[in-house]
């Protein structure tokens, strides 16, 4: 399997060192700070049989454990099979997709539970975490390997480890700033995951500019296996969509609609891929590549709004529009933001996960703004939008308003957060490939 | 990757315009099928709150969702994972399996979704939907999925969606009658999906018999790294068999027992398997052919006995049973099947689903009219064949008749049903592939 | 795919009356003896409406099946495609490493519910079973595929069945001393799954010393696709292993807390997994043999602590540590092992599960021994170590070396064990391969 193969002269991706101080130092930063401030909440912790008592809770099955463990595990198959697979229809980079995804992720999470944990469970000093922090963890990390897919190919291991501990800082600020400070509904984060992930990766990756990454065109397509391998990534995301966009709701009838509606969304969005993806050839062929990310945009453009009452229609018309727009942008949009943005989105995130999370938190503004109490019932409208405390007097309107308020905030995160991690990662210190290697496995791995 | 190849002569592959139609159309009648019919259910609708109170409900752990929503994930995979990778044990022919497969059950679920409505769950005017709504258009799309395995590789994407269309209609009419008017118990569907989907599958590929089919034959085979693709699938269809036996079942008892004994049935069925597949051939060697879908014979044949006091011996020995009659099968009836019956079943269904699916009707047949109080308790008797209302009286030994009548009633719907689609399917409109491109990507795939 | 191979001369490997025999054999055995002892635990039999009423039980969602079947999934999904494709790794042993495994397992899962039913749930003469019988039939099966990684390759089918049914038998017999006799906790098996099998299977795969091995030395190593197969493998046992830590905790915080602390060792045994694979090779760059296995060391040191209030933190360390040890061991001490001691250890589960199961068992007596009261709560502390009854005066200290005394029980029922089994399967009558033949399907497979 050797082949010769001239290196790029200034380039340096010799890991030896530099990873394994990254990995090891900061792992032992996270120890430390886990030490300081991460504990059991309440549901988690061996007292809670007093808990129990306390809150007159007469069974173990209404531990939140039994609500969310579930979704959790599906959620959690989504970051490490999901999007390691789908990222593995490169020809030579299954080792780096799955790979490094696994890696990124791993650390991800842990940073994630603290700065989530900072800004929504801190309790006396305290970060005290149960499933539903690890569902946060995960869908954090979610927007990281969305952004991933913008780079993937182009950068060293160190290079996504740094875009990772500072994109989960920002974020968890996004979030805070949405869910908290807006108070804005985003339960499957079609703005805090899918519109930042997508837009801070792709600000990032126009920063990483290649002029010459056509050195390495022969390695930027798929071949009959890798598209295979990438299947399952594409399948077990859209599977396990429902899940995604209800893993947080509120227990009950929220989670239960959040799933039905994610489920029609993607089913419609199937249809359309393949139409579009057909119709777009001219020889009328199907392209493993729409087929691939296409027919996931459906549960991108309802991750705001599944929770909401969206009603089956209403999700099956979203995934209609999503499976046309995303298949569009990877015909039309991707070269032209290549050529002429010199936006190099290995991925095409921009069409998964850019135009139908914005697309998603429109619709999630429209659902918001169109409620009323006929349709969700005088305490359902109350407990669907948490108008409660300070919100008591807000209109679905108003809401409607914050809720778009919160797509252009994600969307400034991203753009001022891509810019400021894209210049850290082009520092020539990261051990980044040369163009003539990108896309290679070779570079960074034993093959 | 580009091979000459020659055309056969009348044939018209070209799908771009007829494809994106039929996607198109279809699913803007499902958009407005959808809008007219399609609401959520009671325990998925924001007034669950009300609800809750009405229905004395104190937990919202009661929601059906906590219930069967990890069932349903796991049936899920298994129609698109599972027999997705199943039929990609075809050396060339792996984004047909997994893309047409994904294709069909989307569109398949969203009409199940409103056919299996009106039949059960319509109420003033509307369908109400919830999880089991899901899991049931799951089901409904995985006797499809049966029906698929028979043509697989010789038909078109459209022939495909035309015959959903018309298999997922028929099917839910099937089950109306079984169901409802016969009141036979099938929660696994050895008869609704299994027994109807292999033998509609099977009239199908008669009627749509290719004489020259040999000029393919190099192409039908398996190759190493398809077979182990195709092995995702058997695994994920042979672990997740107990939920999917058990996701309908009653609450309680009924889904736990319907788990155990298809776990039982599943796990002796991988042993005469082997057996049999080591026996069976000269060299005394393992065939992939067998171990891939002999081995899940157990799951099909448990399908309507599974919830009921089957007892785990006598899963085992309902398993045992099937993984020799579904081996042998392999082995000596089908090349029989297609020499002198012009059956050409590409999968080899009538094994897997065929044969196994009878098998599960008679078992189901003889468990029920074997059913006695001191077995199942008093009230479990009258639960577990839900002897209430007009069937107050029914004895077990009728119940036995009408489960048999069912398996009658099963095999004639997908006699008379596959003879009409098979004919549709025939109309030269469909862009069929000629018999020397069938089981070929190339066709309707960019490759 | 025909290639001319001398076979070796003393080698009878025909299988075609031998396997079918033992499968048939064993098979009809287990009928019988499940027909004389098996019967439906009282939450899976129809008399539990009128269970529920004496057990004052109000609800169905009650039931276990409800608390435990979505973990039992997981479990099932690790057993049958994580340790399957784990060992896919190997280029030309694919449909041996996942088709023996699903042979062996679907054995063993029944066998175990026999022989940990005699010795757990033994109730009237009758074995009741339930869905946590289910869980702990795969757990004892995985101990087979923990020592099935070490002779993969160079075995029989039959010697797998063999060795199954010894392992079976003295995995239950060493869990009936340790959880009932020493009263040890030990949820996630670090002792009485890991430690034991890999302890087993080195006994065994240095008793079936092969001198001449390296004869087939050309397929030992991995390609670039039986690696991506095998990243499928490691993916399902990491993601899934919080459930196999939590599957049979008790119910509420202790299942909450073992899912958590198994997640955060998890993660950070990639990270120090990820580092000294870069930092021992000299070209810096990773290799996939750490990063499919030793990944996955944190989830086998968390087996007996992971319930207990480890900590997050806790957890952390346990995971940096055995990233660490299990990717020097990859390096360093397999080579020595097989150099010097003649230990074979083909997947290295000396590295994934004896190195690692040994600080398991080490962690669980340490985190015993420091429960406090103030920690634990009073009721928690007597629930977590289920200090009643005769263990009533219990003290965490000496709960520690009863902890610490399991290990070195464990220990020696593997070294016994396993010398006797590897006796037996050194018996010239099993059909085992050559020298020259091993690591290669063709042998026993159709290919």
């Amino acid at each position: 399997m050797e082949r010769p193969r001239r290196q790029g002269m200034a380039k340096n991706t010799y890991m030896r060192w530099r990873l394994p101080l990254v990995c090891l130092l900061w792992e032992v930063a996270m120890i430390v700070l886990f030490g300081v401030f991460v504990r059991f909440g309440p549901e988690a912790d061996a007292h809670w049989e007093e808990e129990k008592k306390q809150m007159n809770v007469t069974s173990d099955i209404e531990n939140d454990f039994y609500f969310r463990y579930p979704s959790f595990q599906d959620v959690h198959v989504m970051i490490f099979v999901g999007f390691g697979f789908l990222m593995m229809f490169l020809k030579r980079y299954g080792f780096g997709a799955v790979g490094f995804n696994f890696l990124l992720a791993a650390f991800g999470i842990q940073w994630a539970l603290l700065m989530q944990g900072w800004f929504h469970s801190f309790k006396t000093g305290k970060i005290l975490i149960g499933v539903e922090n690890l569902i946060n963890a995960d869908f954090c990390v979610g927007s990281v390997c969305v952004a991933f897919g913008a780079i993937l190919g182009k950068t060293s291991p160190i290079q996504l480890l740094v875009m990772t501990l500072f994109q989960v800082t920002l974020f968890a600020v996004n979030e805070y700033i949405l869910l908290n400070l807006l108070h804005v509904k985003d339960a499957g984060g079609s703005m805090t995951i899918h519109t930042f992930g997508a837009y801070f990766g792709l600000t990032v990756t126009r920063i990483l500019y290649r002029p010459n990454l056509d050195q390495s065109k022969d390695k930027q397509g798929s071949v009959y296996h890798s598209d295979l391998f990438a299947m399952i990534g594409t399948l077990y995301l859209w599977m396990y969509w429902p899940s995604f966009n209800s893993a947080i709701s509120e227990h009950g009838d929220a989670q239960h609609r959040a799933a039905i509606n994610t489920y029609c969304s993607l089913a419609a969005c199937v249809l359309t891929t393949m139409a579009f993806s057909s119709m777009l050839q001219k020889k009328g062929k199907l392209d493993m590549v729409h087929i691939q990310n296409a027919t996931l945009a459906g549960g991108v453009a309802v991750g705001t709004s599944a929770e909401m009452m969206l009603t089956p229609y209403g999700s099956l018309i979203v995934g209609f529009i999503c499976g046309i727009v995303s298949t569009v942008g990877y015909v039309y949009l991707t070269p032209v933001l290549e050529s002429r943005l010199h936006i190099q989105d290995t991925c095409g995130i921009h069409n998964l996960h850019g135009m139908p999370g914005l697309i998603g938190g429109i619709v999630g503004a429209i659902t918001a703004a169109a409620a009323t109490e006929d349709v969700y019932g005088k305490e359902g409208f109350i407990k669907a939008f948490d108008f409660t405390g300070s919100y008591k007097t807000r209109t679905p309107s108003v809401q409607g308003g914050f809720q778009a308020a919160g797509i252009v905030v994600s969307l400034a995160m991203a753009f001022a957060g891509g810019a400021l991690v894209g210049g850290i990662l082009k520092l020539p210190i990261w051990g980044d490939p040369a163009d003539e290697t990108c896309f290679e496995d070779d570079i960074y791995w034993e093959v």
